[in-house]
């Protein structure tokens, strides 16, 4: 093995041990003189202990134990609900915001409604365990939208209202995925520092006849999720 | 409509014709006497066109028009070269590095080879015409990895010299995804910044038999690439 390799492994080995969640580990300096290599192979073994999610390098302030990564299938339409408890994770909601707005260009053309036209939008922070994962920002056509900006969205899901209160199945979604920077707004609902990585999801969900009923704009956080498929070099072929 | 989305669409009209790509916007204060709207207001339309990936917002430096997107569909096993090509535009590749290591844990398990036995492993800047797109990291089993060590890497892509000069057709792959900060390393390789947004994708490729031959892990400028899927409510039902 390299010798960063070796200091990889003994920090991975370390970790959940003698470090648990959210605890730094030892500064650069200190590590160079524990395993006696060079600054630069201590570099080189914690950027790969990142990269494989254990740790968190916070410029500035240190390296730390990361929370563990939830690694969520990206197979089948799904809400945050769903996702956690497949997952075996409690989930909860926090309503931020709920109004009527002018449909935006895109909102607009997602939603197959006229440009400028009422639709409701509601902002939403979604937790597992207790632990900021998600921002929604959901736009949903103004015949339903109306109904549920009623309900009791911190108890039930909208696709669970969407499905079984309105009667409008969903059958199918495009997603759109991006890797982005959290502004200001997006840093104060998941928790995080302005800066830190996102992911960015824009999904359109389709009820029967393929009518577009939410398109829904998610921020995941990037230290905190991971997605995952099984894709096939042909497709469609046995 | 809203103020924010009238200056939004303002804006917007104006990115293409009067502003080119790489050319700054008007400051906010510029802004904010061009349209007689307060900061807030600017400031929301600006959020809105950079998630749509319109401009970008460098702290500091200001607001750029954005490079186009590239939308790559996430729908099948394909490579670098494929993808750009079935978007019509010339993929290039630069070999930054090839050389033998030894596998580290995750590389082993990956690769289904021996905890610090040698694997070849290649790092690549991928362009699209001429633009740096992914910076790639290839781990390949040893016994065809020592043969694409010595190939030409800049002209043929490493699927391809492994499904037609190798016979090792692959079958499918795992992916998982993450949203990143860009590392030093992969800054220089992607020529972004240092903290600007990156997909991290690990991807394992099986031969038949389920046998895996190559794991690699991708980092595309996340200002560069949107994925795309369509995702059923319940697939497999018809």
């Amino acid at each position: 093995m390299t010798l960063y390799a070796e200091v990889e492994e003994a920090l991975a080995e370390r970790i959940g041990v003698e470090w648990q969640i959210g605890d730094r580990l030892p500064s650069e300096e200190e590590l160079v003189r524990q395993f006696g290599v060079s600054r630069i192979t201590v570099r080189r073994a914690i950027q790969n202990l990142a990269a494989r999610g254990l740790v968190d390098v916070r410029h500035g302030s240190g390296t730390f134990v990361a929370a563990p990564q939830i690694t969520q299938p990206l197979t089948a339409l799904t809400g945050f609900v769903e996702d956690m408890h497949a997952l075996g994770l409690e989930a909860s909601a926090e309503v931020v915001s709920v109004q009527t707005v002018a449909a935006a260009r895109h909102v607009a053309s997602e939603l197959d409604v006229p440009l400028g036209s009422p639709v409701t939008f509601i902002e939403r922070v979604r937790r597992a365990e207790g632990r900021a994962i998600s921002f929604d920002q959901t736009y949903l056509v103004p015949e339903v939208g109306r109904r549920i900006a009623e309900d009791d969205l911190e108890d039930t899901p909208i696709f669970t209202l969407l499905e079984d209160k309105y009667s409008l199945p969903l059958v199918e979604a495009t997603y759109r995925l991006r890797a982005c920077l959290a502004d200001a707004d997006i840093a104060a609902a998941l928790d995080v520092s302005v800066g830190d990585a996102v992911f960015r999801i824009e999904r359109t969900s389709l009820t029967t006849g393929g009518r577009p009923v939410d398109y829904e704009v998610l921020h995941y956080r990037g230290d905190a999720v991971t997605f995952e498929t099984q894709l096939h070099r042909h497709p469609g072929t046995p």
